[in-house]
This record gives C-alpha cells, structure tokens and sequence, in this order.
C-alpha cells in the first residue's frame, strides 16, 4: 500500500524552530528539501512564551542570524516589544529579547518556507524510518507516502508520545489541541536510539479586559530598537508594553495546600523538567523562604486578548489553577481562556550525537531541537541550522561544520549535550560559556558572518553589509590607535564637562580605555572620525579598547583551548584496546567517541591523566600513520 | 474531582460558524454566556472552501446580517474577491459571494468574541451533559469543570468522533489535525437523541507556484463591491484573482481506475455525504458522460501560497490524488501541501428539534449547524443564531423567534430541517424556497432588521441606517407612483437613446415596468428625484416596479400560507388519539410535533386528508378551550 512520494536530498521532520532552519539551510545551500510536518498551522509555533532571546537566548538568535538563519529575521519583522536586558552589567551579558506578534511569527516563517526555492512542504506525518543496514534511505508516513533521501533530519519537538498534565487529568495530545506523534519512536527505538522522556510547562493565558492593570508596573520596550538581524539597519515600532506583577503569600499557601495535586509533585509525571524554567510550585517548594515571586504579564500578540503570565507555569489542576492564578496581584478578577500545563515527550540522550548532529551508528540521520534534550525556540533553532548545514555537507562529501566553544554560543550548546548530555531539558544561559567576553551578541556577525558566507547561506546582500562594516571597523580602529590627544588640546573640554582630566598625551584608542570616555566625547573634543561610521562600528571599537586587557586574557586562554581541540581523534579508536585508560574512561570514550583531545577532556569520568594517556597514544599512531590525524 | 466552574445563563460548546453566533447573539441580548471550544485557535475556522456567501448561501448570510448577526461583518473585514453571481438572471437568484483570507477571518472573529462584553471563551472539551429529569443543567469538561447554565447550546460540528478517511487510510481526528471530541456522543446517547453519522470531504491544497495559471482562465472580482453586511456603505480592495481550469479525459480514467480505492465506494465509509457538494469521484461516476467537469483554483489567503482547489474533494488514496490532481489542465507539475480527505462525523436527525431549535424532550438544550445535520458556514452559522437567540428567550420566558418560509431563507433551513429532516448533509439552495422572489438577498434588511431590533440585536447604527433607507424608500415609491411622464416630454429623448417610445402617458412607476427603464434613463428625462438617495434604494425601487405583478402572486400565495401557518398546533396533543388520522400521520405527528398547521401539512406522510382532520379537530378543541390556541 506504500507508493513512492519522492526522492530528495534532504527531509526534515518537523516544522518547529529546529526544522524551519534546518530545512531553510538545506534548501538555501542547493539541495532539494522536503518538509513533512503534522500541521501547516502550526509551524514555528510558540506553544510557550511569546517572545524570542533572552540571556544568552539572544546571543543565539545572533549567531544563527550572522550565519545565514532566519530566526532573526522573522523576530524583527513580528516583533511587538524590543528590549536590550543586562545594560547595567557588562557586554558579555546584554542580551537581546524581543516580545513577538506569535501568530504573526508563525505566519511570516510560513510564508518564508512556502517561497524557497528547493524546498516542498506537506502536511502528513511520519510513522517509519526507513533504513538499510543502519543507512538511513528515507520516510514513511501515516497517508500512506514513501519519500526518500540522502540526509534525515529529526526534529519532532515536543510531540513524540507527548502526554499533557493538568492536575489528576493526563491525556495524550500535543500543544495547542495538535495531535501527537505516536509511531515515530518505535521506529527510532528499533533504530538503536536510546529514548528518554522528558517534560516542560505553560502559564495560563488569560484574558486582557479581566487583569488590573493599575496594580502592575509598566514595562516599555527600548526606546531605540536594536534589531535582531544584522541585515536591518533600523527598525520602527509603536512598542506594546508588558506588566510586571508579583504572587502573593496566599498564592503560596494556595500552591503548597495543594501541592499533592500537581501532576508533577504526585508521582504522575517521573520525567525531569527544566531546573532553569521551573513550574511555579517548583519555586515555591525550592525557594520556601522567598515570601514572592515576579511575573511580567505579555501580550500574545496585537489582535488577541490573551495574555501569558510569564514563569507561573504550573502542573496543578484546573481547579486549582484559577485560585492561584486570581491569588496574583492585579489578577484577582482574572479570566483563563487557556489553563497551564505539563507536557512529557519522548526525546533522546544526546550524546548520542555526533558534534555535526549526526546520530551517531545511524548513517545520514541527523536530529535538531527539543528532541535532542533541549528547551527553549533559539537552543533549537540553532541546532536546527547546524544539522541543516551538515546533512548537506555530508551529502555533498565535505567536513562538517563544528563551531567549537570558542567560537559561538551555538558551539558551548551543541558541545554540552553531545559530549557531556543532559540530564534535564537544557537552556543556554551565559555562564555556559568560558569564553563570554568574546562570545557577544554584538560581535556574533564578525565572528561567524565569514563562515556563513563560505558555507553559502550568507547572501551577498549580508555579506556586502558585513565587509563595509568590517572595513569601517578596522579602519577606525588603525585611527584610534593613530590618533592622539594631549592634555593640552582635551583638558579644558574635559573640565567643563566634569569629566577627569588626562596626565599625558595618549593615543584615541589609549583614551577610550577610561570608563568615562565614549564617542560622545570624541565629538566634543573634535577627534570624531571625519567619515560618517556605523553605530555599530563605534560600540565594536568602544567594546575592544574598554575590555583589551580581559579579552586578551581570554584570548590566551583560547589558544590554550585550540591546541587541545587541533588534536583530532580518529573516529576508529577502540578505546577498550588503549593501555593505561581507566575502565570509566574506556567506556565514556568508547560510547561519545569524541571528535578532539579538547572533547575528550570535557567529558564527565574522563580524568587529566585519561588525557595524557590518550596525548601519548595519539603520538604513537601520528608515528606510525601520520597522515590519518592531520587536521 | 469535578469543580463548579462557574453559573452563566447560556453555555455554548464549540466556536465554529455556528457557536459564534449563537455566542455572540446571547451575549448581545444580556446574557452572561461562555462558549467553550476545543481550540481557540480554530474559532470561526473554514476547513474547506476559503469563501462565504454563493448561491442561497448568501442570501442567508445578509439575513443574519440584518438581524444582527456577524457573519456579513466579518466577511466584509477579510475578504479578498466578491463577486454578485448569477446577474445575468432575475433578482430572485442574485448571490453574494466573497473569497475570504482564511486565517484573517478567524482572526478576526476571535477578536470580536475576545471584544464582547458578557462572554467568556474557555478552551476546554466538553465531554459530560449534566441533566435533571431531562432538564440541562450544565455540563461537564474534561479538565475537571462542571459548568453550570439556564440553557445550553451544542453546536459541535464536524468533531463528533470524527474519522478522516484518504483511500485505505483513516484514522480519528478532526479537520486540519485538531484533535476530537471523544465522549460527548455517548452523553447524549444517554439523553435519549438519535444519532447518525454523515460525512463530508475537502479538496488538496496546492502551492500556488507549482500551478501554470497561464493555462487557466482568470477570474477577477466584481469592479463596484457591493458590501455583505448592510452597515457597509462601500469597501475597497484590491481584488485577488481566482482561476478557471477543467479536469481531464485523462483525470476521469484515473479515477474510474482506482474507483474501488476511494473510501467512499470501497464500503469503508457508509455515511452520507452531501449531495450538492460531490467528491469528484461522485462526479465523474454520475455524470459518466460529462468528459470534463471544471474547478476553480482559489487562494486561502493573502499571506499564504496555499491554493484551494474548488470542487476536486475526494477520498481517494494519496497516491491517486497527486496523479488526479496532475491530471487537470494547469496542474500538470502541482505539488500538493495538504492532501485531500473525507470526514465522518456523528449529528443528529434534525427532526428531534423544535422550530426554535431547542431539542424536542430535553428541557433548555438547543443544538445549531452540522451537528443539525446540515453542511456550510452559513447554513451554521444562520441556526446559530437563531438558537443563541432563542436560548435567550427561554430563559426570559418569552415566546421562540421563529421565522417562517415566507420571512427568510433562515426561516426555509430550519423548517426544512425540523419538519422534513435530511437524509444527506443540507445545504442550502434558492431552489429550496417557494417565495424566493420575495426573499432576495437585496431586501434581506427591509425583511429583517426589525424584527432583529425588537429582539435587541440589531444596534442603534445598524436601525438608524436602516430607518433612513426605509424612508427614502417609501418616500421615493410614492414618488414614483405619483410623477407622470407623457410621450411627448420624453419620445424624442428616448428616440435618440435607441429605446423604445412609450404610447400614453403613465406614472414613473408604470414606466419602470419597462425592462429597459432604469435610473439613468430616469435622469436624463429629468425625473430623477431631486434629493440624493441611496443606490440600494434605487435598486429596491426598481425590482418593485419591474416584478410587481409576480410579487404580488407570491404575496397572495404566502397569504394562503400564513392562514395554515397561524394556526397554531398545541404542544402537547396526543396525535394517537385522533380519530381519522392515518396510522403514519399519528406516528410522524406524535414525532415532529408541528406548531402549526402548515407546519403539519409539510411532514412528509401527512396527507392533505390527515390536514383536514387536523383542522376540524383544531376546530372542535377550540370550541372547547378555545384561549389554549390563540395565537
Ligand atoms: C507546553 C510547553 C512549554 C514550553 N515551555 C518552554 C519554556 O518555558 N521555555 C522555553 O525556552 N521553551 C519552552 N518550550 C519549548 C519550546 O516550545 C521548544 O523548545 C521549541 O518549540 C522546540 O522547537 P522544535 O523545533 O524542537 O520542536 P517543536 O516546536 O515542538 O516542533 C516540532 C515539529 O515537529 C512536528 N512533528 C513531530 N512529530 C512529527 C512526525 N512524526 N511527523 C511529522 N511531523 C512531526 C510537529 O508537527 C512540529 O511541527 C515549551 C514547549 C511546550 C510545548
Ligand atoms: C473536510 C471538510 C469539508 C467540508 N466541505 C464543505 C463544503 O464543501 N461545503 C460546505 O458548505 N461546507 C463544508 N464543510 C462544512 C463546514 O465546514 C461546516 O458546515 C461548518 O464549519 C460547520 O460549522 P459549525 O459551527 O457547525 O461547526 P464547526 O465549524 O465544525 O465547529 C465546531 C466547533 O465545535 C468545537 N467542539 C466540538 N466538540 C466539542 C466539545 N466536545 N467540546 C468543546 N468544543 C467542541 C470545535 O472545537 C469547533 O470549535 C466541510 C467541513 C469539513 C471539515
């Protein structure tokens, strides 16, 4: 009954953030791409919050955008607040969040998936895995289709076996009233792949026209809107602002009477949830002594009502729900139109993976998103571009791409779950990162545009912006570190302005180092570039001369790194055959196969001296058949 | 583990075309109201075609608009073609009929339900009907609730257990892979209804770039749009373009050669589909000597490439379906995005309901649109209206608004419905009324707003304007009737204009009766009324004077008419007991339970002999209790 739907280069499974740039990069870099995906109404979904970035979210959405993605384009054409979090703190940590129109979101990746070239899209889902010898050869699906390919790439979200949780009551379904995908994990099961289940929760939504507002705090977006893309220069916006509000003593009690009724808290649901996105009675029981919590209260969108009260999501049931959510100040008249709830989903152990998103044993199959352990839109729209890039690389015969720690925050996210896993659904955060006074949202266009660029999902229109920036930025640079100021010519101005004086001429880039100095007052002692640069230029070169002294350290440190991750294992190693390994060792080694030496060393139960026997090992076999392990 | 949700005066379960009105009317006539759906995110949602109104269709929704409803305004916000069809034909049979931007108009729509005052919107499914001795008193959710009410309205759709079929395939979900209702039918099982399974089918959706318009022909709006709602002055928009193209000799073959493989003639589905929206297979095989059958290709939206392929529904496998839809001139290379499919569904025999809608049996339970065994938008969303309406009345006490066959097509639906029941899905059709040249969709207001303003639906905008047309109307009749024109004033003029002359002297409105008179030969004779008036009252005034002659046949017909339709019927006559009535009438009586004479005359099996009887029965009773069967 099965018939022949098709042959491809690359199917994507899944129309969530991981699949719309999984199947945008495949498409965008020239192989012919199918999308298959249970509902054409919900692709790039928000089942949860209604906004994109965040701390180190945002550095993410940057990086997929300075590599060719769209996630940062879409926010900025959908978006309806725009902040930059962190100001007060240093640029490593700013952070990009934008408040987004979801369904605006949902209906602008839409259309861009319907008008790229190379790419078909169709509702249907997929049941069956079809391989051969564990070479992945395609699809089937439940109406009936076969549609092969040279590359698979997963990313099923949240829908495998999902099962929702309010309170006592559970059901199999998917977010929103979607249906669930109930046949694809056998066949990954049969695959090889070791499942595990996870789980992840949703607010409320609540009507507009039944919160009291008067008892919340405005909260207005940026007044100047940075835009997430780096392809826009400016962007214009009547910002809607959020709420901010806070739970009560009596929402506590409410929630700790009733804590033996949360799906979570009753032995219902045994699968873990992000420590980092907890449930409301999660913090209550955690953190007992903290007397409230903050909620912001979001629009989820500009033509509904509803409105999602951002962190109070909750497993309890229904019952339950409406007292505590009516226990939140302002919210005491408050209408649910949608209640909160737990989902559990089948996804996998991601060091299971290789550091291309490769499955590792399983020829050609790829996998992105939610489904490798992750929470969260941009962790898996990162994801999703990189498995896009490397199942067309691997089609086309060439070396993955693997961004590596130092590189972007994309390299930490895919580093952490293949080489150390997760045990939890995980989320970027900024102290992920080793490397973060390098790592910036501000810088990720020099970092990565390059590499986009030769990859071939950077347009020329990006990557002409880029190059005038870069040239700009360097020639700013050279003039910063030419120009001179003496106390002669500043001290005066400085003065009158209140600022401190300078002891001795210095050049612009020397001046630029004092906390106080911007371009600002460049302008005012008459040292402005005569050509009319970039913002963004201006904030690079501040950024450079202000952290030199960290980001040279951190520089060092780097190269310390890239020696070790230079030093690339082969994928053949046995190491149960390697003397001098620890048992542990053996086994951890033998099970991620790591890429490096530097891989090796970040994996849990491998120890220094495991590294040093594994130096001397790959010594002996450099000796013996040097070629192999050229880099 | 249920909780009280909540009292409100009406409850309505499910948000498509129906459930809106019938929501929006109770919460417009002052009663506290919920509506609670599976998904707020497919209120108002159009599983198939992307358009309202068409032949008969659009007369219903200018009477739902003149009474208040909101069908004709929300169409008016989001549509993106209208067309008058049929112009080439009397009056009588003009139709409205507007594509709609599928995803705006469901935006829109749940806006407007977000907007009303006295409603709530709880996404939730139904799954319990709570009853006292046959008397609603709420009902049950499946997360936890028990909502209470003085009166509830199923208006559930399609989702009843609903089963897609695609050749071989099937499986339970509900439209556009939203799940179903599960437990309801088996509540109302217990109720004591009828159930019945009916089925109906949608076409694929094909990406509008892999179509070759240029085999095809185009079909452009109407330049002058004529408004659907009568609050509407004027609208402009640029009009999207549908196209015209036809199947093949070669589409026909491979239907008939895969015939066994459609679910609907392999025996899979034994359900009824309707008959004046046949699956393509259905086509081909009635008309088998009909070489070609045309479709128009039509886009679901402004935002989307997805295009809806008019009239091509089948339950073909999916496999058949790419070679059928490849098969039609134009879709040689089309790529198919959402497959077509058959849905089956439970409903009800409508001939359980009273003309209020309300279920005969079951105290303060209303039903309204497919659930009622009928098929389309506005066939929905007509009885929606009528039993939001009437649900209203109930609780206040009042007497049921029912229209009859002479008042309005709404009045045709139900009688039909309630009186004759369906045996297929029911559509609505001009063919169905006896007094159609009465009910035009041009006079829908002059029929209705009244009545729709004493009920207190119709707003003081919407009955100022009307009172402001009705008049100019009058006062331009009267116009018309007493200004003269001889031959002598006008020959010469008429002469040059290459129309006929007239012989005597005659009113303005005997020379109307002219087929070749109209308002700009009025003006240039110089009779045009010195006053502005409205276009529609112009309209109005000539079909007046044109069709007078058959007008007032029909006028007298429906006299007859209203004589057996005012003879009221009591509720509660044991027709068993009526001697000289033939055992099928007692039976189909005793089940139908008519509220009038007329009523009673249409039951199918109910001959004018068993209507004799009646009357002399009514006659004997009246005598003797004569105040029981006042009107
Ligand atoms: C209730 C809920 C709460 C959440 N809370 C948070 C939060 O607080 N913070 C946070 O950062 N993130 C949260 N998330 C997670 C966030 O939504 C996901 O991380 C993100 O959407 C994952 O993207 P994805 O592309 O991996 O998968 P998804 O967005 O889940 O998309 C999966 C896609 O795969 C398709 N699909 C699945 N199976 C099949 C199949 N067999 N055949 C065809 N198509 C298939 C689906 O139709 C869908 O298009 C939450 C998610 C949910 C549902
Ligand atoms: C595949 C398909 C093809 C069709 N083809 C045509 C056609 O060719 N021509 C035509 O005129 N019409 C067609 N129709 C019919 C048209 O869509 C319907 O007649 C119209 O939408 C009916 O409106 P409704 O309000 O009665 O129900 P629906 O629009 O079906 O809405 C039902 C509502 O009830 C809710 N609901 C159901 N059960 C529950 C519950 N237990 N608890 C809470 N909520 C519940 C649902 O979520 C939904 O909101 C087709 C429909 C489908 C699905």
């Amino acid at each position: 009954m099965k018939f022949n739907g098709g042959e491809y280069d690359v199917i994507v499974v899944g129309a969530g953030h991981a699949g719309c740039e999984a199947a945008l990069a495949s498409a965008r870099m020239g192989c012919k791409t199918l999308v298959i995906t249970m509902s054409l109404d919900s692709i790039a979904l928000m089942p949860c919050n209604p906004s994109i970035g965040g701390t180190g979210k945002g550095h993410l959405v940057r990086e997929i955008d300075a590599l060719g993605g769209e996630m940062g384009i879409n926010i900025d054409k959908t978006f309806i607040q725009s902040r930059m979090l962190n100001t007060a703190k240093g640029p490593a940590v700013h952070s990009l969040r934008a408040q987004a129109d979801k369904y605006k979101y949902h209906k602008e990746m839409k259309k861009t998936l319907e008008n790229q070239e190379n790419l078909d899209l169709v509702m249907d889902e997929v049941i069956d895995i079809i391989s051969e010898e564990n070479i992945v050869k395609g699809v089937s699906t439940k109406l009936g289709a076969n549609y092969y390919c040279k590359a698979l790439i997963l990313s099923t979200g949240v829908y495998l076996n999902s099962k929702i949780y309010i309170g006592e009551v559970s059901f199999y379904e998917g977010p929103n009233a979607l249906g669930y995908s109930k046949y694809l994990t056998d066949s990954l099961v049969k695959l090889g792949l070791r499942m595990r289940r996870f789980k992840t929760g949703t607010p409320a939504r609540i009507h507009r026209d039944s919160i009291d507002f008067s008892k919340m705090e405005i909260q207005m977006g940026d007044e100047k809107i940075i835009p997430f893309s780096f392809i826009n220069d400016e962007l214009e916006l009547r910002q809607e602002p959020c709420y901010l509000t806070r739970t009560t003593e009596n929402t506590h009690k409410i929630i700790m009477d009733n804590i033996k009724r949360s799906a979570m808290y009753s032995g219902e649901i045994e699968s873990v949830g992000p420590r980092y996105c907890p449930s409301i009675e999660d913090k209550v029981v955690r953190f007992n002594d903290k007397p409230s919590h903050q909620t912001f209260i979001e629009p989820e969108g500009l033509g509904t009502k509803e409105m999602y009260i951002q962190g109070i999501s909750t497993s309890l049931p229904y019952e339950v729900q409406i007292d505590m959510y009516k226990s939140i100040t302002g919210l005491e008249n408050c209408k649910i139109m949608r209640p909160a709830y737990a989902i559990e989903y089948d996804c996998i152990d991601p060091t299971q993976l290789k550091p291309s998103l490769e499955i590792k044993g399983v020829e050609n199959l790829f996998s992105a998103g939610q489904f490798n352990g992750t929470s969260g839109y941009e962790e898996a729209a990162a994801q999703g571009l990189i498995a896009g890039i490397n199942a067309v690389l691997k089609i086309q015969g060439k070396d993955s791409f693997i961004l590596d720690r130092s590189e972007a925050y994309i390299g930490v996210l895919i580093d952490d779950l293949v080489t150390k896993g997760t045990n939890e659904p995980y989320r970027m955060m900024t102290s992920r990162s080793e490397y973060r006074l390098l790592l910036r949202q501000d810088n990720a266009d020099l970092r990565l545009t390059e590499k986009g660029y030769e990859i071939g999902l950077v347009t020329e229109e990006r990557y002409k912006k880029f190059k005038i920036k870069k040239e700009q930025l360097d020639k700013e640079i050279e003039r910063l570190k030419t120009e001179r100021v003496t106390p002669k010519q500043v001290n005066k101005i400085l003065d009158d302005l209140n600022l401190p004086k300078i002891n001795t001429g210095m050049s612009l880039y020397e001046f630029f180092k004092r906390p106080e100095y911007d371009y600002k007052i460049l302008e005012k002692i008459g040292k402005d570039p005569k050509t009319q640069i970039l913002e963004s230029v201006k904030e690079q070169c501040q950024i450079t001369a202000k952290y030199e002294g960290y980001i040279d350290k951190q520089l060092k440190q780097i190269d310390q790194f890239k020696k070790l991750e230079t030093k690339k294992l082969p994928q053949d190693i046995d190491y149960s055959k390697i003397d001098g390994l620890r048992l542990e060792a053996r086994q951890k080694l033998n099970d991620i196969r790591p890429i490096s030496i530097g891989q090796a060393s970040r994996i849990s139960g491998v120890s220094p001296a495991d590294i040093s026997v594994l130096l001397i090992y790959l010594e002996q076999i450099k000796r013996g058949r040097g070629e192999r392990i050229e880099q």
